[in-house]
Formats: C-alpha cells, sequence, structure tokens
C-alpha cells in the first residue's frame, strides 16, 4: 500500500543521511538512498521506508522490496539482509516522524473562504446544500446530494446519487455510488492507537484511507477510522446503524448487517452476510465467518466459523450462553419458576 | 398518518393501472383509482397505497379506508374484500419505490447559497448564530437560540424558547417549546431497516416524522429517528444524556430520564416516569410501563409492568438479578467473602 | 470555583432582599447582602450564594467565606452561624434561577454573520479552515488547525499547535498546546442533571468549564461535559478513543487510555495512567487509582486501588471475575470442554 497523494501532499523524497540526522538514529547502510514513502514492514516496497517495534519475538513478516527499516536493537535480527537499517529505541515514533516530513495531511493546510473549492470537480446534477464546504481535489458525482453544513475533504471522492447528510465529515475517503451516510457521521478520522515517543505517549500515525463500496449505508453519528497504513473497507450493500464505532483497518464483507452500539476494533475482518446485533463488540484482529450472527450485547473475543450464532460476554455459541443463563437462573433462584 | 407536505414534496397522485406499470406487479382492482401517499397496513386511508410483506401468518391489521394494497402471493388472503390489490414478490420494495414517484424529502433537494432561507420563518426575538442554516418552510419561535453551525432542515418547527446547540440537525421534526437540544444532536433522520430489492438489500424508506414536545432534553451527540411512516414522540420533560439511539416509531412518555448510551429500538413504548439508567438496551416492540425502573447496563427483551425495577442481560427483576450475582460469586469463589 | 467571565457574561450583583423577591423564599438575614455570583455549598467564598437540597442527612460541608445559602428546611440545621439563608422547598431550582439573572451564558447570546469575530484573537500562523467560526473572546495559538465547519465558542482559549477536526464544537473550555480533537467531538456542553422545579423537572444549570491539558486527544464524536460548578479536567497525554462519554465534574489524570465506548459518570476520578478498556461504563463519585486495568465492557460501581485489574459487570478483581466465568460455563454445560 502507499499513500494516497490525493490525501496526503509528498513534501519530496529524503535520503537516508538525511534521515539519520533527522531521527538520531544510527543508520547501518547507504546514506543516499532514497526514501519517498512509508508503509508497514509486511507490505513495503521500493522508496518505502517502515519499522520494526516492540520486543522482537514472534514472527515478523517484511516485504521484500522495502527500500530501509527503522528498527529497535530487539527487531534488528527480523532485517533481511541487504536492507538498511536505521537503529533507535523507537522507531514507531520515528518513522511518525518521518511520515510527517515525506507527506502533509491535505484536510490539516485547507484554509480559505471559498465555500466549495475552486479545484473541486463537483456535477452539475449534483446538490450542494448550504453550508456545505467541498475540500481541493474532491469530486462529487452525478444526482448525489451533499447535506448542508457537511464537509467533504480534500481529495475525497464521491461517487454518482450518494446522499451525504448534514454535518458530516468525509476525509481519506473513496465512496461508491449510491452510498448514504446519515448525519454527523465521521469517515476517515485517524484510529485510536498510542505509541511512545520520548515525552510519553503519542497518537501513532495515520495515512491509510476508508473505502466504502457501492450502496452501503452508515447510521447518524457513526465513525469509520481510515487505515494506518492500509485501507479501512466495508463492502457493498453493507448496512450500519447509528452510533457505531469502526476501527482502523477493519475489512467488512458485503451485506453485512449492524444495529446501534456496534463497536468493531482494529483489524477485525467480517464475513460477508453476517448479522451484527446491536451493542455487539468485538476485539482486535478476531475473524467472523461469512454469515455469522452475533446476538446483541455480545462480546466477542475469538474468531467464528461461518454461519455460527453466538451470543453472551464473553461471546460463546449462542445455545452455550442461553443453557448458562437459564442454569443460573434456576440454582440461584430455587422457589422461582420465572 | 398521511405523509406530512412540509418534510416530504408531494409530486402528485398516480393512478393504480401507472403503478402496475412502474412496478411490474399485477393488478386486480381498478387500475383508475387514484393514489396519493403511501402509509403502514394497519392506519392506511383514503388515497393511501400500503403493502402486507412476510409469510402472511399470525394476524394482520388492515385499515379500512386503505385505497389499495401491495402484497406478495403470501398476503394476498388478508386484502380485505373491494380493496385493489398489486401482487409482486417484492411488496416493500415497490412500495417504498411509489413512494418516492409521490413524494421527494425536500432536505434531498434543498440547495442554493441562502444561509436562511427567505421562505423561513425566523422570529426577530430567535437568536441564529454564526454559520447555522435554516431551510424554507421551517419555522423558529421567539426566544429561541439555533447554535452555530446546526442546521434546521426544510418545513421543520421550532417552537419558542429553545436551545438548539451547535451542529445540531433536525430534519423531520416537530418541535416544542423550551425544548433543549446540545450539540451535535440528530432528529430526524431515517431510520435502519433493511428490504429486499432486485439487486439485495435496500434501506426501508422512511415517511414520518419526530416529534419532540415541550420541555424535552436531548444530550450530545444523540440521535432520534423520524417514523417509517407515523412518528417517533418524546413527551414532556423527558430528560435523555448524551449518546442516546431512539429508533424509529419509539413513544416515549412524559418525564423519562435516559442516562447516556441509552439504546432504544424500533416501537418500543416507555411510560411516563421512567427511569433508564446507562448503557441500557431494550430490544424492539417492547414495551415499558409507568415509573418503571432500569438499572445501568440491563438488555430488556420483554415487556415490564408499571412500578418494577429490573436489572441485568436479559433483564429481569432486579432482586432475582443479583441473587444470580451473589450466589455465582460465592459458588465460584469458595474461600472468598467478596 | 467561581464562574468565568470569559464564559458566562456578568448581569451585575443582586442584594439578597432582591433575590427573596424574585424567588418567593423567607430570608433570614441582612436584605442588603450583595450576590455576586454562585457556586457548590462546600466552595463557596465571599459573593456567592450556594444551595443545599435533599433530605439532609449526612454530612454537608459548606465553606466558610460563603456570602448566603438558599435551603429547604431540611438543610437548614446545615447553614453555618452567621451566614443569611433563603428558605424554599425548591432550593435547587431558584438557586439556578437566580443563576441565570446574575450570568448569561456567552454561547447563547451570540449572533451575527462574522464567521471569526472581529473579537477573536486568531494567531497568523493558525489555520482555520473553511466555514468554522470563532466566537468573539475566544483566542486560537500559533499552529493550530481549526477544521471545516468547527465551531468554537465565546471565550474558548485554544492553545498551540492543536488539532481542531471538522464539525468539532467547543464552549466553555480551556484547551492547551498539542490538543487533538478528531471530528464531531462535543467539548463544554451542560452536564445531565435534572431538579425539581414548580411545573416538574429541570435541567441543572452548569457554570463551569472544560479543561483539556497538554497532549491530549479526544476521538471522534466523543463527547465531554462541563462541571456544574468547578471544571471537568483531562490531564496531559491522555488519550480517549470515539464515542466516549465523560459527564460533569470528572477529573482524569495523566496519560489515562480509554478505548471506544467509555463511559464516565459524573464526579469520577481516574488515576494517572489507567486503561479503559472498550465500552467500560463507571457509576458516578467512583475513584479509580493510577494504574488501574479495566478490561473490555466492565461496568464499574465500586472504588478500585492502584495497579488492579478489574472486570465483569458488576466489575470485580479479573481473576475472580474469570473464575466465574468458567466455573458458570463448566456447571451448566457438564459434556461440553469448551
Amino acid at each position: 500500500m502507499t499513500v494516497d497523494p490525493r490525501f496526503y501532499a509528498p513534501q519530496g523524497a529524503l535520503t537516508l543521511g538525511k534521515i539519520a540526522e533527522l531521527t538520531g538514529a544510527v543508520l547501518n547502510g547507504d546514506a543516499s538512498v532514497e526514501i519517498t514513502s512509508v508503509s508497514a514492514a509486511a507490505t513495503g516496497r521500493r522508496g518505502d521506508l517502515a519499522f520494526l517495534d516492540g520486543d522482537g519475538k514472534g514472527d515478523v513478516s517484511v516485504g521484500a522490496d522495502v527500500s530501509a527499516l527503522i528498527v529497535n536493537e530487539a527487531n534488528l535480527k527480523h532485517a533481511p539482509e541487504g536492507v538498511p537499517c536505521l537503529v533507535t529505541p523507537l522507531p514507531r515514533h520515528f518513522h511518525g516522524l518521518v511520515a510527517y516530513a515525506l507527506f502533509q495531511p491535505r484536510h490539516l493546510i485547507w484554509s480559505g473562504d471559498d465555500r466549495i473549492s475552486p479545484e473541486a470537480k463537483v456535477h452539475p446534477g449534483a446538490i450542494v446544500s448550504p453550508g456545505a464546504v467541498v475540500g481541493p481535489g474532491a469530486t462529487v458525482g452525478e444526482g448525489t446530494v451533499i447535506g448542508a453544513n457537511a464537509v467533504i475533504g480534500p481529495g475525497v471522492q464521491v461517487g454518482r446519487n450518494c446522499r451525504i447528510g448534514a454535518n458530516v465529515s468525509l476525509i481519506c475517503a473513496l465512496v461508491g455510488d449510491k452510498v448514504t451516510l446519515l448525519s454527523g457521521v465521521r469517515i476517515g478520522e485517524a484510529g485510536f492507537g498510542v505509541t511512545g515517543g520520548p515525552a510519553g505517549m503519542e497518537d501513532a500515525p495515520h495515512f491509510g484511507r476508508v473505502i466504502l463500496q457501492d450502496n452501503v449505508t452508515i447510521g447518524a453519528n457513526s465513525c469509520i477510522d481510515r487505515g494506518v497504513f492500509d485501507d479501512t473497507i466495508i463492502g457493498e450493500r453493507t448496512k450500519i446503524d447509528n452510533l457505531c464505532q469502526i476501527a482502523h483497518n477493519v475489512v467488512f464483507g458485503r451485506s453485512v448487517v449492524m444495529a446501534a452500539f456496534g463497536g468493531i476494533s482494529g483489524s477485525v475482518t467480517v464475513g460477508d452476510g453476517a448479522r451484527i446485533g446491536g451493542r455487539v463488540g468485538i476485539a482486535d484482529h478476531v475473524v467472523i465467518g461469512d454469515g455469522v450472527n452475533l446476538a446483541a450485547s455480545a462480546g466477542v473475543f475469538r474468531n467464528i466459523e461461518a454461519g455460527e450464532t453466538w451470543g453472551g460476554t464473553p461471546a460463546k455459541p449462542i445455545r452455550q450462553w442461553m443453557r448458562e443463563v437459564a442454569w443460573l437462573q434456576k440454582q440461584a433462584n430455587p422457589k422461582k419458576t420465572t
């Protein structure tokens, strides 16, 4: 995954020598190598600087083409032979610092009095309601309605026949056709991640995007965060209720239905046709199979196979959960039959 | 309930013959009958087209005056004698299609540069903060304050001495006097409902309203969806905290108090003076009696009689729930006395 | 704590005689004493009117310097000798009425067409995105970015190098340096409190503030309410995810991390370095020690000592909770080993 220049303005390349100077890291390798972008280690490509942080235990995947790594001592052993390394105790922090030297998020450098940027492309068959603003490089397709006081950030692509509600904000996002975002939806904000810096905890930088495929509907005041480097993706015809939270790097399949207060942690995968009841939470990196049903209030901490129905916290197969609820009620209330 | 022309612009009548042509449904009845509006089957009146969907089992109520029904084969038997029927495998989908041919939601056809529409009626004793927009046909009463960058949609009626917060959006709504909406509140969005269409799942169309009676207060970023055809109603002096969700067709009585993260599913009824703790969820169609108390985190799946106090998930009378919690703790931790 | 005139415009002093006239309360004391502000009883100072309400049982703390009290009969005994008292059956209601006679919240009297008030101080090195409004008396520091269609209310102080997202609203707040508020955040709204008035329930008035210290990050669509009279405070480097709710008078220490859907009730204290999982709720007035860990979905009703890890609802030490979960599963599902 490469950083999308529609959302992040490239500031020019940096040599590894310059990066060593900026970060104070010790360089093992050729100082003249040019870095033009940042990525996660596993998906790094030519020109990318990636990082390895943590205790260095367990498997680590590094893309064969990555141009350089910034690592701590514990991870130095994971660097493929011939890949230049910058060594520092705070690799993720300094990777972020380099990222911001290479790219400026366009929504943070957008100013002026133009409600609709002259550099935006709004189809004459689209409606832009009063107070809505459309950033430079954004496109709005035919038949689309942008609600009052909504914000379409720089570079955002909105397809045809979409309904964008009042006070919605959309940044770092690509939106298909016939997508409906009810009022107050937040698309493309940085996800929640904390990294160590010299002065304490810092926000992990995010250079990814949100992809909303055709016919997706998102309920009022729901939030979908952009990926760290990759994309957060919501598949075709998926329907999400009000006040839901979808974290960075989540991938939802097609025709998923999720009721209000659903909370999906980072890097979760949800299969096609899954049905997620109200107030369900799913822990990070969990994989939910196609057609899974989750009962209201379930708290899911494990992968679930396609077609199963689970409930409870921690979630388990629904019959097992119901047996526990019934058994406890019977044992604890011996004289009652309710 | 008839569709309110303040929120939905009538596009003219359609004959049943024309509707059969539009939908491909088979017409049993007089092709010249004129349809001017849409409704639910139970509340259909002269001029309305209603629908019956599903497996046709169980009781079905059809209003005596409804002008026509669009039904699938399984529901044909429920059509009262003499009422013309359009027969199709996807009655709800085609009912929605007819609805959009009869009415255009005004908030989707609102454009232009007027921050306060010349067709709005804002009392000279009201305050409209910078950036707020007020749509055509909207009224704002004496002493009311509209917050900065708020959106008062077309046709919305706001009474006297209301406090509408910053970035609030109000569509398809009638608001009484002394109503307070804190910032980011979303009133009148379409509710969450999924219906089958020829290409897969679609959003169920909503042609109802939200009614907020006098002295209602709604907390920041809370959402109240409009009814499908009827109204979502919040009774006098009801007080709702931040980040709550109230679905379509819910009816709250007077002086209900609901804490943060309350989630009320579709068509729930809550009686006067009920007190709903934080993070309570109530399943659809449940009836909560007057003065009921629900403990924080309760998940309610059944009707509750007036005056009772319930807790737990699934919710039960509070003493029973507390007995279960205490019994389990004691059994599972034999050496502890905590 | 005194009412901050940057957020509440003083309307001039009132004598106790005048207040007795306004409220119908019976005055015990000197009618010529001047009242210039309002406060809670415990923190009352010279010039302040405070109130005592409720059944008068339990301990009551009254500041030595308070100029007068408005009390019901049950609380008259708690009035320190020599402090003038206004006696009424509805002390909190009439205290609020006096508060609004003494102060006008500036965000409710802010109107006009200036997007950026000529009375605001925006540093030339700050960026104000299209559609954002900045109120009179507000300041925006160097290097800060105000997002599109955001609202910076009257008197709000925003430090340097902050990132304020699109459609954020900030009122009654003091914001440090390097603070990040993602889109749709609501800072400074009145908290949730219900008080009895002559006609039924009323909203408790709020005359406090929100303080966000340096390097705080708040996620999209999260809400932080201002204090009743005192401040709601979020300590340095605390990081809060999307869709969280923090009620009035809460105090968070430094470097607290809270995941999505966290709900913190009024007057809770959370120590430095606490880690709060997703969907955790904490009941009002609870004290959480430094470094406490709360598992996802915990519902906390008691104080927790520093360094402990709790989970479950009602929350208990994590091992105890896990023992209960495992024991119940085993007992209720005798043939299974899952």
